[in-house]
């Protein structure tokens, strides 16, 4: 099988990404991440224009990794500098990785227009800084920026770029689709171009961007025709477009160009790791990403919902737990009555497809939709509409009254508003109330405090997420909000939601589905432990 | 020029994608735009699975369309029906368009493991339901679900389904790469085939989904071997990965193809529309969206901020006004001095890039940073930073305090909060009071009614979009949240910022400096009018 060599930039062309910014901790702990998955090489950083990528190398000296290679990224010497003079060339060696990536210009219009040297002080540029890392005894990765447009305008100049490259010590070039416009056709065509022409003592490299929406496509071309090292960011980050999603190359290599990358067990953690990169980056993960994203294996169609309960390979190109993710079965009102009706039997074990309650639960969703309630993911708060259609609902405690105030100036920053909350459980009324970094903090101290009284069970439980998406944010500060909390306990983690145009009303509603799952699962588990071995209905 | 006929799916195929659910007027909305845009059939729905869609035709029919033509979608007769007395196709017929896509199987394993059938007996559903469209006078565009993986199993049976439709009357096939598995290679290599088999007199088509990240490509490999029909969504939705994203193909087709599709304006008209299809969907938009995006020409990273200001064609690979979107500069310690440069002589037109001012800023904003508050996209709350560091920044008004209350019960469901705030312009106090939908509703309107006294020109300002993103969402309800306000007058739109632990102090901060950016705004403009040609120094 052929071997390829993989790349990630996200510590350096992801972080141009908009929106990014990594703190050296940050860095550090997607290093490890990426060493864990089995990537070749990090590049992490360009020492020479940022100061705190100096840091960051300093910190990195001290990571024990695996089969990863940390490597520092820079440009050529500037025009008319002895490369063991140029500050640029110096900070790069400086920071001390045994792999550096040298990038330079291959495009005859960039060295006349933005670089303003002549063609041939940019090919000495080249050679000779790759010259000097390599005396140095660094293993050099030539970025031929600009390869497929400089050799549309001049297919001459281009391939000198890359032979001065080679000349100077490079082991491996790396040929860029820098603006991201080429298509695949082209970008084959010339990677085999070169492949003949250098290979295979020199490695061949394809770096693609996502303008065209073709980065995934332009990096297996590349493969094909002879490339052996891809680079590209994970979780597909990058200025404008987003460099090559890598998750996406490494699933198609392995699994469908039958290419072999990372390590043998790679594969399966490519979702957590993907999805990791993504949560330090604090970027919202694209869950329709391929292979991993949260829907990427989702079913919602009644039909596909069926067909895939009858065979998975009906709607599945690949098996999810190859690249670490599952199937889900989505419940809307598009999902039919079978996705209701699995739910349904958790509660009711005795209903069937017709039965009048599976329509009463479709017309409650249904209207709970309308009004911008979404059960995807919020399992927790599903079930427990369930359980008030089917009747089977009993309330844990009544509201009397609740009251959050938010003040400004409060005295106290980080404690700036207050809750009371008025609760009666069994006829026992209680009052508590509790200081909070907002209102919503607020309210959820003061409501356990109350509860905690009868429910002492609820001290083990902490809310671990919480979101919110304006829903018609058009109407602004009046706008419709739907709040989902993800909450759990020592065993378990469920998600609730809640819908309202006040933001505190939506999240006082998840917030007591919440409350309310986790005591019905308490119930249940010991009912269940003194029954014997009946099964819990409530459990997601 | 070739020329390619374009299918969208968005209300057929997107409306399988996770968190989708359009009414009725959301149709029709989309169908208006789409027509708009030039599209040659909008594939509107599945009249005999989902009764919202039988409504949504009968309303369709008073559309008045330009290009764009509906088509309704549904499958072959049942096992065993006579098409004539199948119920799938009399809906599917009776929505009255003149198009109907009729959707069979291609792969034998469907037809043995789901549908349950004979492979003669599905050959013959396909036949007689083509058959009984084209006797009624409808266009039939055959939709062969699963074609690439049906022909990988067997070739001859998968040809044999297409030569059904054919037969029947079909006057284009759709070849469906239904589960997204496949290569362009093989997608090329297939068409071609079918082209040479069946064309020119029937049209080949694509139909494309995005599981293995290659849909666009393709599509794109399609039509290089002979499809002359495109099948996708505007704006990628649909099921899992989704489909095909049609306004990515569509540019790559005429910018970089020369394939002729759409109206010789459509393209200018990409951007906005496929931008309001995510916005009726209620869909956040993916800015990263290849010619599309906000992303899609935002350049962030120093050096190619410089190259693209000498020439944009240095990291642009299309000319982003040819598809209705426009280049962006961010602002950001990665964007170097320049950006900053640019924005500080708005205010203070001497500076120059050493001057002490722009490292005074770049600090200020790097803090700023740290603690979660992002710029990009909210120029006018820069514009104030700007002036509070360069100390041209006079305060409209003072502060004493504000006061929200959250209750529940409320007694009014519609108004549950209700807002104090306290405030001194020169010296005058006014205290003032609202009730609203929530705190921060009830926030603006106090604060409002507390100014207009002493600025009317208030009342003509609007806030007009509000977004709340939570920063560390593991500190669940205690986590940073960032608000972005956008408000605009009769003249101008603008966006402000905030940020806190607190969900209404963050949404105060950013509704104060959307209030003091209005104020600032009029009184350039009035100092302008008094001047004569004074350019203005503060609108974006």
């Amino acid at each position: 099988m052929a071997r390829v060599t993989i790349l990630d930039s996200t510590l350096r062309d992801g972080a141009q990404g908009e929106g990014i910014s990594f703190s050296v901790q940050d860095k550090l702990n997607i290093v490890r991440l990426l060493d864990s998955l089995g990537v070749d090489y990090v590049e992490a950083g360009n020492p020479g224009s940022n100061p705190k990528d100096m840091e960051f190398f300093r910190e990195a000296a001290h990571l024990t990794l695996g089969r990863a290679k940390l490597a520092a990224f820079g440009p050529t010497r500037r025009v008319g500098i002895e490369a063991s003079r140029d500050e640029g060339l110096k900070s790069l060696l400086g920071v001390g990785t045994e792999t550096v990536v040298i990038f330079g210009k291959s495009w005859d219009f960039h060295v006349s227009h933005v670089l303003k040297a002549s063609l041939d002080e940019n090919l000495a540029m080249i050679a000779d800084s790759c010259a000097y890392a390599a005396a140095a005894g660094r293993r050099v990765i030539y970025d031929a920026e600009h390869f497929f447009d400089g050799y549309a305008a001049n297919p001459d100049y281009a391939i000198r770029t890359l032979a001065a490259a080679i000349g100077g010590g490079a082991s491996c070039v790396a040929l860029c689709d820098t603006n991201g416009g080429s298509l695949p056709g082209w970008v084959g065509e010339l990677t085999a171009a070169v492949a003949r022409k250098f290979g295979p003592e020199v490695a061949v490299g394809i770096h693609a961007h996502n303008d065209s929406g073709l980065a995934v496509a332009n990096s297996l071309a590349a493969v094909g025709a002879g490339a052996s090292h891809v680079q590209g960011c994970l979780a597909g980050f990058g200025e404008r477009c987003g460099n090559a999603n890598l998750s996406t190359i490494i699933a198609d290599l392995r699994l469908k160009m039958g290419v072999d990358c990372l390590q043998p067990d790679s594969l399966s953690l490519l979702s957590l790791t993907a999805r990791s990169v993504a949560e330090i980056a604090n970027i919202v993960f694209d869950e329709s990403t391929p292979f991993v994203g949260r829907h990427a294996f989702a079913h919602k169609a009644g039909m596909h919902v069926d067909a895939v309960v009858k065979n998975p390979r009906s709607f599945e190109h690949v098996d999810p737990p190859l690249v670490g993710n599952e199937r889900r079965i989505l419940v809307s009102e598009v999902g039919g009555r079978s996705v209701i009706l699995d739910r349904v039997k958790r509660v009711y074990p005795e209903a069937t497809k017709d039965s009048p309650l599976v329509a009463q639960v479709l017309s409650k969703l249904k209207e709970m939709e309308r009004f911008g309630y979404q059960f995807e993911g919020a399992d927790a708060s599903l079930d427990l509409l369930l359980m008030k259609v089917t009747g089977t609902y009993k309330p844990f405690f009544r509201l009397s009254k609740y009251r959050t105030i938010g003040e400004q100036p409060s005295g106290d920053a980080a404690r700036c508003a207050q809750a009371t909350v008025k609760i009666e459980v069994e006829g026992v009324e209680e009052v508590s109330v509790a200081e909070g970094d907002g209102p919503v903090h607020a309210l959820d101290l003061a409501l356990r405090k109350a509860l905690e009284r009868f429910y002492p069970s609820l001290s083990a439980m902490r809310l671990t997420d919480y979101k919110v998406r304006v829903l018609d944010s058009a109407s602004a500060a009046a706008a419709t909000v739907r709040v989902f909390i993800e909450s759990s306990d020592t065993v378990d983690s469920w998600t609730t939601v809640g819908v309202s145009t006040d933001i505190i009303e939506a999240s006082w509603i998840a917030l007591v589905d919440s409350i309310e799952f986790k005591l019905i699962k308490d119930m249940d588990k010991s009912r269940e432990a003194s029954d014997g071995k009946e099964k819990s209905s409530h459990v997601a």
